[in-house]
């Protein structure tokens, strides 16, 4: 028998907190040989892969994009040498975590490969905030976007999505708060819409600032390093409402941890 | 010392697959005494609450949505005989699950509650095409949409956000395939835009149909009683262009299971 070829598993680590990987994901990982993981995911999730090299290919927020070509060279040379290759990203690979031009790598080289979905940060930052994005009567429609334009990519408007859907989640947005909140005031969408910034979702140091969409420049000023994501829309209100009850559940929720 | 209040998780059980359920959820099932759970939750994800009293409160799709009051009231009433109440949803709780009347029906009650989320289907069946839902220079917005309006409900404008979306997926739609179809053509989305149909995604039984906005309702024909959604938009073209490629996969996937 030849070479045996190995599988590349692209796994969503989920939104933060290690105990918020599926079941299959963690499987996986103990099974690991090589495991190719974002700068962010939690080392409790890397420790289960107990058997597997890990190699931190450190991309965060769109940062270091040049070195995307070279992870997919990594995973598909991984893929000749080692049985169980995992790309471990966090989220869901899926949404906004440019698996496809991993996929297509590995595609063309002709590497078996397998996708297992993750929990992603809207929902996360949502559960905290004890708030559904859908709500009957009010809320029937969600857009994930994210205003961060690639290079040489066409024009994004991201925008559009947010002003016809009743609830928005914007991704890695907190970087560009001030033309955000410009361009959606601009083309319409109220001053005064609600708004909820969540940096460092399900995580113990997790920020949660609670504001409108006109406020959202200041918001960003207050934040971090950590990944954050911006939810806007009329269902934010119950947030907006409450910010101290809601600081107070999610506080009860960490005593846990 | 009184009766002791207990707590009600709002827990998503992931889009069918019982491996897909989150380390937390799984946790939280071994703990608890009483588990309301869809008619769609998986019988193994069930066993795992191998010390509760499992009750199916038998949503499924909006149907029965009068049954809606009664699930709210035996929630806070478990609450008040139960440390550990859960209420099992399938896919996430937070995205079309219904959870927001939950949710107000517990803190106007004053039950603690705590929301666990998980994955949802429209990543789960984008996993199993092996394509992102976004991709870098071609798709930059997702809308998650219904089209199924509740009793009493405003005017619902999902197609707006479809029409704005790089790639939409529709929840529950497969029953309303014909108004669908008609209504995006009408608006100006091209008949040709390619489409994916899955049912009972991640489940052994599910169906991959592939075709273009004008074949839904023939799509939605053929599909069975799962839950089905809809993914549309230019990514899914990589879908159309080998499907028979991508069935190979999905197969060799579920020989694992």
């Amino acid at each position: 028998m030849d070479e045996m070829p190995g599988k590349v598993y692209l796994v969503g680590a989920g939104p933060g907190a290690p105990d918020l990987l599926t079941l299959r994901a963690a499987e996986i990982l103990k099974r690991a040989d090589v495991v190719f993981h974002d700068a962010l995911v939690h080392p409790q999730t890397l420790e289960l892969a107990a058997r597997a090299k890990k190699i931190a290919v450190g991309k965060r927020s769109g940062r270091h994009s040049t070195a995307q070509k070279f992870i997919n060279k990594r995973l598909v040379d991984a893929a000749r040498g080692h049985k169980i290759v995992v790309r471990l990203k966090g989220g869901d690979p899926l949404l906004f975590g440019r698996a496809q031009e991993e996929i297509d790598a590995l595609r063309k080289a002709g590497v078996d490969f397998e996708i297992v979905p993750g929990v992603t940060a809207a929902t996360a930052a949502a559960a905290e905030l004890g708030l559904s994005l859908t709500r009957r009567g009010l809320a029937r429609h969600v857009a994930f976007v994210t205003p961060r334009a690639a290079e040489g990519e066409r024009e994004n408007d991201w925008a559009a999505s947010v002003l016809s859907a009743d609830t928005a989640v914007i991704y890695m947005g907190a970087g560009l708060a001030e033309a955000i909140s410009a361009e959606l005031i601009k083309r319409g969408k109220p001053k005064d819409t609600p708004l909820v910034l969540v940096e460092s979702a399900t995580l113990p140091e997790r920020r949660v600032l609670h504001g409108t969409l006109a406020d959202l420049p200041e918001l960003a000023r207050r934040t971090g390093e950590g990944p954050a994501v911006v939810l806007l829309g009329e269902v934010l209100k119950a947030a907006l409402a409450e910010p101290a009850a809601a600081a107070k559940e999610i506080e009860a929720l960490f005593k846990r941890a």
